[in-house]
């Protein structure tokens, strides 16, 4: 076909449809559904990141199991279980109402369950729902680290009542503060994907917890310490791989968007950042343990990928790999000093939640102006500061409220026994004796 | 600008079109390979989606790896990996065939293993194989919940000939009735992802199973019920986790289609109605084990938040979020109130897969007319008593052929030793005695 | 609008396109940011089997502690997580850029760590960092063999140095040698996901260590075998199946693009060749250790799956579904026949790594030329051989100078009471004793 041949069919051709196009796109539009591609990215991100996080609620149930005694194993699954449960309701009852919609006055919104948006009603850049499915997950972390620290001693009901307020609650004006656009978020304080909303959230309510709860009878006596040690290695071995895999979800789909190249290259950096991160945190403990004790210790190594996860979730884009290599390594020292920290203080941390994702949290937190122009070291400690100052009043007020009427200590005996045949009757191991 | 630019693009591709369509259409396939958006979207659906449903198998091992016995461990393990193996070869051989092109006269198809195009005659709206993948992964699903039912007393080739047959034919012919153009979906049955398809079909094989299989003797003699609990809860409870992460595959990629914003919006409420009928299982289990026996049961939570996932999954669509807790809820009851029903019937079924799989998959398909207007109770009803129907008979008569052939049951020694010593030789924890 | 108007407003229309469009394209590449379906569809591929590779990492974990004895258990998951962070921090130092940077000799790079660039800046078709992301966890993967061949003797700090070594020089040269455009890729080696280049590399760098390191005292004795079979054989089956799930990551996303409707029907036929070839491995397996020696054995399961895994790894693509059972079948055989025969030339391999990653490794890339019609069995032939040639003699020699310097192997004591009390100081499972 002759070029001139083509041209002149190319005028036409353009003539006919520019004239018609208004009246045609009408039609199209009915005809066909709409196809965003951004949209569909958008949402495919949400929905992966969410699986992954979801995931982690099963990283935190086995690492727990395999942190407590024989004995509160099966508690400990049945709190797991019944956490995420929870947060899930709670969350779909108030909590992302509360962290989204009402955030005027900068914290309490709505009451009101949010309807999920028939699918040709959602507009915007991807669907109403992959978020909440997102930010469900989150919420749901946030309850597990408190159960870590308090395992073995608290008793289920009023362990589940504090989850509901956590996550329907508390967790969610934290939330509202910066990612709600309230006032911290006005301040500019800067939490990529929550080193302190969610990580230091849950740590302060696990703090006030542990303060409130006392510590276990079996480890503190006669002022001497006797360590307790897990009872499934593997088990807690698998919870870390599991939770580093589930963090590609939470900070990776933090950037909220898989639309444009630009997108696309930061989820991929955030990926890179968050496992150098958390491999330095690894390196760095174990190297620590065999430096300070002489030998290698498998539960600070694990703790040491956490708390390198923990502390590059605050920034996992803006760091060089070599900063989040130097970020992920200051949170596996975190672990390695502060674990005999709380023991001193005879605070009962039974998983070690408090140093991993509390102190790497803050830590994380203030460390993000040091790769980020944005933030600046005051307005990250205030954000520190009120999000501590409220999570931990709140949360003591709640769990003295629940001390002194429904109780939340189980017996003398029951710990002596275990709450596995005690408090719901089904040991983990039965054969095991 | 950007309105003139796609105006000009559009100009440009019509007239393209409109022209040189057979010439040029030739020239430009050879130059560059067609990348579709939907095609895309769709195929990657199916792959993760298939990934998670494959992960389900998995899910399936460590639930029955902790419910059953020590001593019947590593047979568990042994039957949970051979059967996702015999499903995928099965379905390649005959099932997939069976299932969707033969379908003319409702059931039987052509038994020629059916070839995977060459990529680039893959024409449709998905690649082939990426719904072969996913398809294949349903029909493990469907074995798995046999091998839970009968476990602690089946030998394992008979077994494994069963599911060969459950796999290869039966299944795919419950499938092709509806989900292959057959006659449940000409009479306008509706079953999404397969609460009866799929979860009832596995618990009425497993049904049939348990008839002519008998019930294990430790736990029934003399007229009395000893419990044999699980020997490893935390497996159990890591199962549940995994199946339940592997379910938003198994719902969310049946919309079959990422294609649009209709479809990717539609997934993200399957998810969110996906999660919220595990969770609300869960607290109703956990509250009504509570109320009826003074005690949380981890087994009742972990099978309420299955129960929970059959129940929404004939129908995660529709319903409202509010109508996905209320179903899910109802799954979390019927296995606290069935569970023992079964016990008094002398129907044993080692882990529970009756009263989640058949019992809540008969629920949910029932319950679709609640929230779909498209469905009515009496062609529901109509599905679900021809699946039933069908699988029963052919299992129950497949069973007793098996049974007065080769055998299906160890001896009574055998079981009373355990399968791992005495069938595979191999214990599942050699040094905890 | 009229006619006319349209007629006029089209006209307009054209001529400012045909005169402003170079300005107007700039303009708009500033106002908004590129979004290349491609590109975000090919890095969506690299960070989803990225992901899919890492969980391999803790699915080698789990296997490794379920074959090793109880007192060797801590040390096995602690080995298992520092290898996965010694493997990305080698491979972000230097492994990435000896791979694909540096390759203009064949192996040797810049040993300057890449940085990794910033989003805007990414050009090309995928973000860099995807790639990275995904060549690090195979990178991994090559370590973890090693891990499972060496256990329950091998000191911990040796085994870290050697796998730094291995995964930040060994392994990247192997790469370069093939996927980094050196030799072999220049005579026409095909091994599309690295049956050869990560499995065999992995297996002979294992079988240099078990020549040097030597057997396990308490197996080889007096001239008899002694099995020591492992300790959690469900831990071995999860683990199993999650290298499963993970490989559908490592075949599939070896496309490297998932941008045209061919990529995706490719990665689609990927997953069930994969799939298949993995489920013929069971099978053959358990058929014929029931034909030898009269009894299923879960563990030639287990290694089955995984020997068809890595067989079909060197051409996933090319074979129809019939023949990748056939190429999986073979993996399988092997797994049953040179297990034994490593015993009685007592070569002690913990987990039967060897015959699993070497042996069905090399069969997997000299069955290529039986399917991909590109290759040739002598050229495939020098791969394996010169492969094997490096790195078995690399490793021989760094082994030899790490048993004459550091040394590699614990005591007798030590490895009688198990490395977890003497080594590390923590047992895996402290109350099942």
């Amino acid at each position: 076909m002759s070029q001139v041949k083509k041209l002149l069919a190319l005028g036409l051709a353009i003539a006919t449809v520019a004239i018609a196009t208004p009246a045609l796109a009408e039609e199209a539009a009915k005809a066909a559904p709409k196809a965003d591609a951004a949209f569909l990215f958008n949402t495919l991100l949400f929905l992966i990141g969410g699986i992954l996080v979801v995931w982690m609620a099963a990283g935190f149930a086995m690492l727990e199991a395999g942190m407590v005694q024989t004995k509160n194993v099966s508690m400990q699954c049945t709190k797991n279980i019944a956490l995420y449960a929870i947060a899930g309701l709670v969350f779909w009852l108030v909590g992302y109402n509360v962290m989204y919609e009402g955030v005027d006055g900068g914290y309490i919104g709505s009451f009101l369950p949010k309807d999920i948006p028939v699918p040709d009603k959602d507009s915007g850049d991807y669907a109403t729902s992959s978020d909440w499915f997102f930010q469900m997950a989150f919420c749901a972390t946030a309850a597990s680290i408190v159960s870590g620290t308090l395992a073995e001693r608290i008793k289920l009901w009023p362990f589940l009542i504090f989850v509901a307020i956590l996550c329907g609650v508390i967790y969610p004006i934290v939330g509202a503060w910066t990612w709600g656009a309230g006032f911290l978020n006005k301040m500019g304080f800067l939490d990529f994907a929550g080193s302190s909303i969610v990580h230091s959230t849950g740590g302060w309510a696990a703090l006030a917890g542990a303060l409130v709860l006392g510590v276990r009878r079996a480890k503190f006596h006669d002022g001497i310490i006797t360590p307790l040690p897990g009872s499934n290695m593997p088990l807690a071995t698998l919870g870390t791989f599991i939770l580093w895999l589930g963090w590609f979800g939470f900070n990776g789909a933090s950037q909220l968007a898989f639309a444009t190249n630009i997108d696309a290259s930061a989820v991929s950096n955030i990926f890179v950042n968050t496992n150098l991160a958390a491999a330095a945190g690894v390196l760095v403990a174990i190297v620590l343990s065999q430096l300070l004790y002489g030998k290698v210790d498998l539960t600070f190594a694990l703790n040491g990928a956490l708390a390198g996860l923990v502390a590059i979730t605050a920034e996992p884009l803006t760091p060089s790999p070599t900063m989040a290599i130097a970020i992920g390594a200051v949170g596996g020292a975190i672990v390695v000093f502060t674990v005999p920290l709380l023991d001193k203080l005879r605070i009962d941390d039974v998983v070690g939640a408090i140093p991993v994702h509390l102190f790497a949290g803050i830590w994380g937190t203030m460390a993000v102006p040091l790769t980020n122009t944005g933030a600046n070291f005051t307005t990250q400690a205030i954000g520190v500061g009120a999000i501590g100052a409220m999570v931990f009043t709140v949360s003591l007020v709640l769990w003295v409220i629940l001390k002194f009427t429904i109780g939340i200590r189980c017996t003398p005996e029951q710990e002596l026994k275990g709450l596995d045949i005690t408090e719901i009757g089904l040991e983990a191991y039965p054969e095991f004796k």
